[in-house]
């Protein structure tokens, strides 16, 4: 068994936050004409391929914010709502600062900062985070993002990054998330690593079946509250 | 008057924690036989001509803590301190991120943030800065510091940085700081500007005799709770 890392980096999106929910409830609220999960899942199913674009050359480097908007201007397109003002589409693109924590975020996070440092490691810009942050009370000793390194995750130098600006070696950081790719590259960067269950990110209708532990993964928690259980206590 | 900001960044050496009383009491705990205002004072003072070394190009890119070892290395031959080990050093060198807060700080930063986003923008490493908001509870938004610009203020880009990362113009960003220089230089950016009186910044044998308003400060406050005041009622 490892020591326990000093640092533990958290990805965010899906990991802390629902995604899915969180936009699902935007559109019923807005009473756009469209089906809910759908849309949130559509709007997430285009950031890879987004910054995939980024990472070939094609795009130069982009905050997460104008990734989103322009993946919603053609699922806007894809499901026929035409009707949406300039200013409508700004305030939708910006759900992404707004989305809720999971119900065990903010206590789990709370009883790890009582002995670690806590941080995030999003793809997610600084302003996102920092509003997200504010809109849900998490208590972040400090906000990194692939804006900082200057490159998105799954890129070595974002794992490296946070090890580097605490001036630790790699093992002494976990990255905690619920995305297995995201957890393999940080293990091959030396980076201790913690699954959180998130059985429910893609949205009621559609139960995530890839929640078995694995090999590279040193702790698995049902959430982060588990994750403060068998870290903290 | 213009509209209030929507972000405010507040320096921090100085202006949101008492580098010099906290350098000095450190000394004094350590026991170290030498006068600990002179020794505090000293420290400081090697501070803009190592940043002036990174600027020139004479040194590359350089975290605040590794200048600071650099100076602490110089002002203990200064001092004739021979008797420290390595780790004694390296203990000391990082008392700059448990530097504390000024009395009123954590409340008026409070109040503040109840209403703006509030900001650090410091010369200071990214780590030295979210271990000291742990120290002394300072409750940021966000953290930023030149560490993410790759560049010390005065330069341009660390206040027009604030301003980029939040999507505003530099009008909708305020400067916090003791320091005129500071204020100046972001003023010049565009930025509206807070000054935060500090009489005993460099000890209570030296007190400031530099705090009378200005015509380029929005702003001019006795300190944190009083800058609150002005702006959240």
């Amino acid at each position: 068994m490892n020591p326990k890392p000093k640092v533990i980096a958290f990805d965010i999106f899906g990991t802390v936050v629902d995604w899915h929910g969180s936009i699902a409830a935007e559109v019923q609220r807005l009473k756009l004409p469209v089906d809910s999960n759908a849309f949130a899942t559509a709007w997430r199913k285009g950031y890879q391929p987004a910054m995939a674009r980024v990472r070939s050359g094609e795009l130069p480097w982009t905050k997460i914010d104008d990734l989103h908007r322009m993946i919603l201007d053609g699922i806007l397109e894809d499901f026929s709502l035409t009707t949406l003002s300039e200013s409508d589409k700004q305030h939708l693109n910006l759900v992404w600062h707004r989305l809720n924590p999971w119900p065990d975020s903010v206590q789990g996070l709370t009883q790890l900062k009582s002995k670690f440092t806590i941080v995030t490691l999003s793809n997610g810009n600084l302003s996102l985070l920092a509003n997200m942050a504010k809109h849900g009370a998490l208590p972040w000793d400090l906000i990194l993002s692939a804006e900082v390194f200057k490159h998105y995750k799954p890129d070595p130098e974002t794992y490296l990054g946070v090890a580097h600006i605490f001036d630790l070696q790699p093992h002494e950081v976990m990255l905690a998330a619920a995305h297995k790719d995201d957890l393999l590259a940080a293990h091959h960067c030396g980076l201790q690593t913690a699954f959180i269950e998130r059985p429910y990110e893609f949205g009621p209708g559609h139960i995530r079946q890839d929640l078995q532990r694995e090999s590279f993964t040193n702790y698995h928690a049902k959430n982060i509250i588990d994750l403060a259980t068998q870290l903290v206590l």
